[in-house]
């Protein structure tokens, strides 16, 4: 077994002058850990001869495999294809197969004219291993140099991900033999990260030193996760599912789910499991949780439809909420909610529904109503819940907040619904 | 003037793991940039010793300002402060105001009893400058070494921003004189990066060396952006002006912005300054463009709301879609998507109304439909126009096309109309 160590090299100015979020790093990251091979350091360079030499050369004294994305468009920021040319110390050549697939890819599915800057696509250095790129123009290249491998992979996110599944993740046992990585996450809410810590110190500090605990806070939710290196895949998952159950069971009163799923997955895997449907009613999200339980695929069996209801005249006319309620009490006020909620099961003629009103801000805000105030209502045909909550600072935030917590909401009526 | 670099160090193991997707480092780099700090590099680490340490001496080494976030936890997992006390040659200390500051939080906001392990947020290395953090426990740290400074944020994202903008930005012209970076971007839709770039050919050759072009594609659109950097602001923003303007008269045609905005901020400003307002009627992206009209501040003014008739017996229902429509051509047709138009634009009252339907995948396709084929309608009271879209792959990455082409096709239709 060797342990294998990997740095991923994100090229392109966006990335340092932040216009654009680097995605395609945890993606990558994640897609390593799977095969076995610990991801040691990232780095984000700009499109700048000196600063792309220096991180090749850096990295590959952190790391044997270093993956690197971006830089490998048609235009003229995109230096990335001939400084490795000039690093592996190559000469670019016309790649025949890369020409042919170009070509079709221009006279057949875009059918336009190809321009010879699309062309200059299929020039590689000839001291690399070309790997087919089926979902664009840009090929990715392999590089050999003192042991260590370099594999180049254009930035746009789709193209990246199929050349990683498909050309370079199957050759990773050819090249490395290397030991497994075990994680195992469970999901908490309603207990901050500093008393989780003090209620799981003991079995924490009693951990074999291979194993190591993470806390990962967000959105009022704390996740846990233990990961373990060895040689022994079967052994190490046996001795980390017995820790895990430790874990677990300390925090059961806290615990949603005993995998790494977001709080939308653990609601869609319970409505279809139950075989029930949901809707929601939504103003101040404007949609966001319909997104979120929308978002995984198979979402029809369980999702039925929203109304975001963002204007209160909506509210009235669509969902009955009545006109003197909306003038006395207002908009965000558990009447509002409530009612919100019973008419869209009505409507939608679902199992469940969720419905949210509240004040995201900036705007919007008054003396008794501050920025982060939302009432949340869930409901079955047979009962209506509705809470109260005050989070605070950002419109964003605030959004992501107020869903995460709706979701949360309508998961505990419905165990407890089941369970009476 | 001085060019200041800078590196930003993000800390933690879910960073290299994949589990957590770095937003704060983009958002960083944009603050820096404003105040006229180059990033030059951006590295991630775990929660590893030797690895933070080594990343501290070799960042020192490219970048005079090294902005550090995460591992400041109340956990065992963050060893960040242990570590910068050790690098620094301090010794830890109580810090009095952030023990008041954070006994009051206990006390007085969260309204629990506090323990041992939150009243360490409080001990700071005492060779460090303490930054009061308002939006948590955890200070923020100023260290200086061989004229390099170092600040120290925690991870959690608004606690972090909190503490750039309120306490590391406004320190910057009191540490360095730095010059003015000028950045302009435009916006188009409708052309691939390649033949944009053969259209701009001579403008692009002809830019002076202080001045960068940088092409930025996504989903269909791509974004141009100069980048200057100089000692004289407005000398240097009469020069970034000028080639802008060669610039977007040469895309005219396809422009769609003449600024850094996302295409819903062109749609939410179009519709506040005309006083128009929009509904949505969604199938396939569950509530996805109603979410985009509604994230920006504001957007209550244009952006009345929305139907997601995920289910087929919501657009029969709600939006008049005839039963004898869906059953012979369709939920993803022409006729059920210009239909969802008219009756969201009449049931929410609205000028403009936007509809889409289509397989998103990855389930759902037949030989006739499949995945990543779209019909999106816009429609005002007068007319309805319906489009057919075919994208491919990605669920994800279809809903999102879908979502940028719908808004898109609006844009169209609005000007075409105010044209007419």
């Amino acid at each position: 077994m060797e342990k294998v160590f990997a740095s991923i090299i994100t090229i392109g100015d966006e990335l340092l002058i932040g216009q654009v979020i680097d995605t395609n790093s945890a993606w990558i990251a994640q897609e390593l850990n799977k095969v076995g091979i610990i991801v040691k350091h990232r780095v984000a360079v700009g499109d700048v001869w000196e600063d792309i030499w220096n991180a090749l050369d850096e990295e590959s004294k952190h790391a044997s495999l270093i993956i690197i994305t971006g830089g490998l468009g048609p235009t003229a920021d995109d230096i990335t294809k001939p400084l490795l040319c000039e690093y592996f110390e190559g000469k670019m050549v016309v790649h025949q197969p890369t020409l042919d697939h170009v070509t079709n890819i221009f006279e057949n599915i875009l059918k336009r004219p190809m321009i010879e800057r699309n062309a200059k696509q299929a020039e590689v250095p000839d001291v690399c291993t070309v790997l087919k790129n089926e979902r664009g123009t840009a090929p990715g290249m392999l590089f050999e140099k003192n042991g260590n491998r370099f594999v180049s992979l254009p930035g746009v996110p789709h193209e990246m991900k199929w050349l990683m599944t498909n050309q370079v993740i199957p050759m990773i046992p050819e090249w490395y033999q290397t030991g497994f990585i075990v994680h195992k996450t469970l999901l908490t809410a309603g207990l901050g990260e500093s008393f989780l810590a003090e209620l799981i110190k003991d079995i924490e500090e009693a951990l074999p030193a291979h194993i190591k605990l993470a806390y990962l806070p967000n959105y009022g939710m704390v996740r846990l996760r233990l990961t373990a290196f060895g040689s022994d895949k079967s052994a190490l998952e046996t001795e980390v599912a017995a820790q895990f159950e430790l874990f677990k069971n300390k925090v059961k009163e806290y615990l949603v789910i005993d995998e790494d799923l977001s709080m939308e997955q653990v609601i869609g895997r319970m409505l279809k499991q139950k075989g029930k449907t949901v809707a929601t009613a939504e103003s101040c999200t404007g949609g966001y949780i319909a997104h979120l339980l929308s978002i995984h695929p198979g979402s029809s069996t369980f999702f039925t439809g929203s109304v975001i209801s963002y204007d209160n005249l909506v509210k009235e006319r669509m969902l009955d909420v009545p006109h003197e309620i909306l003038m006395t009490v207002g908009a965000v006020s558990e009447e509002t909610v409530r009612q919100m909620a019973v008419s869209v099961l009505k409507i939608m003629k679902t199992d469940y529904s969720i419905a949210v009103s509240g004040i995201m801000g900036p705007d919007g805000a008054t003396a008794e109503k501050p920025v982060g105030m939302v009432w949340i209502a869930v409901a079955s045909k047979e009962k209506v819940v509705a809470k109260l909550f005050n989070f605070r600072f950002d419109r964003r935030r605030n959004i992501e907040l107020t869903s995460t917590n709706a979701l949360n909401l309508l998961r505990i009526f419905i165990n407890e619904n089941e369970n009476s």
